[in-house]
């Protein structure tokens, strides 16, 4: 508990006076003012993240938390949960649409068990950091107690700043877990208040009748349990997983040592929500990457205040629609360090 | 007129076995069925262009057709016409944002001069097919002859052939023309019938009355030629613009030859719709990049039924939203390729 409150304590601002002088230089280049759109905006809080007018972008990271989820068994899943470890190899294997991504944008992806099912796999590319062989089944008993759910987060801090040491200036958030969209439409439940019939989709491809009962399951965790809202630890226990525990605190991490966040699709962005709830502060070293398929996911963007970039439909998780947003990003950087200005290009200004 | 005819009988039909084996190989991927989405659809549509299972892709070009427009004289456009001759040598400087993004997705840029005013820049970079200098003043003749918008089509369908044969595999659009936004809507009147106060935007920045007079210019000469939407030729030639008919050539030539074609924004998309209405079968081989702060272009894509996978809010023009879109697409083929296949990986499918 103490690494996390004393992280959670340094969180920063962000440089404004660095947003400004970002802003100005966008304002100088052979392009109608503001042309760039939502391009100058990832530019500015950049500046404003890193506390300089250009920003700078270096290696760029994508943390993997794998956990599984006791929930599973009430059948909220189109995919066995033996699946978790399976992908989790895959992963070590360089065969998932992650790692394909992450070669293709120049990536790291950094693997870690929080609470996989099964003993872990010895593998010189994970990390361990096996809280509990899975979370509890949310229906009849908290998936895990403050101290898990704390240690998760703890390992997320970890992992995530060990990677800032070692040089990483822009984190991805990625994950596996199957059931893992039923806690995370459980935490957006807790704080939207909008139906669960609205905020719950089909997963990895559950049917109309699939769909229903993880509807009624979440009813079920969230009447049993009524986590206050106030306490996002509480909530986080009750109806999270271990995974997002853990990317929680990945996103906590990176905040505090002012080092960008791109958040993934509908469970990373549960992350994201806790963490913000945990520190409003986070909010401003997040960027949402890609709005998913999962009907949840755009409202709880709204609430967060989070505008994607990328419309494509993606539900594989992973991490793999932010890591598709590192080109965006990368090119964004380079076109405010080496777009010609006005003034160097003999352009004539606005009339 | 001879090529352009010759050159729309020639658009042939996308390769159906192709896509349904596409979709196969898909689905034996290790990720949830159909989980990526639109990358899994742009996958499909690339195999049915290629006619392969598994697409390929190499070289990467855009084209950027740069020309006038006689209508600026009406004071359509925030910026005065000298930026066309201005960012034409930008390009051929290496300053402009298409410069920066395109060196870092490691494509080329093609800049054309169709009908900039003026004398041609004299530039090794430089293609000169000069129609004329600038289009005519809309509001009071056509902007062109019928011959003069088949010689500039004709351009286009030359210069992207000529890139083919030397290689090109995936072809983006770019323009530059101060006032091209105005020939745009005018367009977009033509055939959507919605009303020029939604379709009408700001450009590059036009105030409130700016946009009002703007809004006027087209009302004007759309009531003045009352072109007749089932010519799209004649459409072009009176509302329309030298690089429009340029970047028609440009979708046309790459239709024909079945190498698929990334549409920029507004500019770009009227180009694709006057393509599509001489040959509904260009569709097929035409994909959407970005959505544009214009907002007309929303309206033109869901006319064209074309889907934007980039949301940035641009409105650049040059070729920058298709340009950003060339790393989805590498991603996407490079997913195909290289991802492992339940069966390799081990991975347990849907229960």
């Amino acid at each position: 508990m103490e690494l996390l409150s004393a992280t959670l304590q340094s969180i920063g601002l962000p440089d404004e006076k660095a947003a400004e002088a970002a802003q100005l230089r966008l304002d100088s280049l052979t392009k109608p003012l503001g042309a760039l759109g939502i391009i100058e905006h990832i530019v500015v809080r950049l500046a404003a993240i890193q506390g300089q007018a250009i920003p700078d972008l270096g290696d760029k990271v994508v943390l993997v938390m794998a956990g599984d989820h006791g929930v599973v068994a009430e059948g909220v899943s189109a995919y066995p949960q033996e699946v978790t470890p399976q992908m989790v190899m895959n992963f070590l294997n360089d065969g998932a649409a992650i790692n394909v991504l992450a070669n293709y944008t120049g990536a790291k992806v950094v693997v870690t068990d929080v609470g996989v099912l099964g003993p872990a796999i010895q593998h010189p590319n994970l990390n361990v950091r096996k809280i509990r062989e899975g979370t509890r089944n949310m229906v009849r008993e908290a998936a895990m107690t403050e101290a898990e759910a704390v240690a998760a987060i703890e390992a997320g801090i970890e992992i995530v700043q060990a990677e800032i040491d070692a040089g990483a200036t822009l984190i991805a958030t990625g994950e596996m877990g199957i059931g893992n969209t039923t806690p995370s439409s459980a935490i957006l439940a807790a704080y939207s208040g909008v139906d669960l019939d609205i905020i719950t989709g089909r997963g990895t491809g559950l049917d109309d009748s699939g769909r229903k009962k993880k509807i009624e399951v979440i009813k079920q965790a969230l009447d049993l349990h009524q986590p206050d809202p106030n306490r996002p630890l509480e909530v986080l226990a009750k109806v999270g997983g271990l995974e997002i525990a853990a990317l929680t605190g990945v996103i906590i991490g990176a905040s505090a040592r002012r080092v960008p966040v791109l958040v993934d699709g509908f469970i990373s962005t549960a992350a994201a929500l806790l963490a913000c709830k945990m520190n409003e502060r986070c909010r401003d070293f997040l960027f949402a990457s890609h709005l998913s398929q999962e009907p949840g996911h755009r409202i709880m963007l709204e609430y967060l205040g989070l505008r994607p970039v990328l419309h494509l439909d993606l539900r594989v998780g992973e991490g793999t629609g932010a890591v598709l947003t590192f080109p965006i990003f990368e090119a964004a950087v380079k076109l405010t360090k080496e777009m010609a200005t006005f003034g160097e290009a003999g352009v004539s200004n606005k009339e």
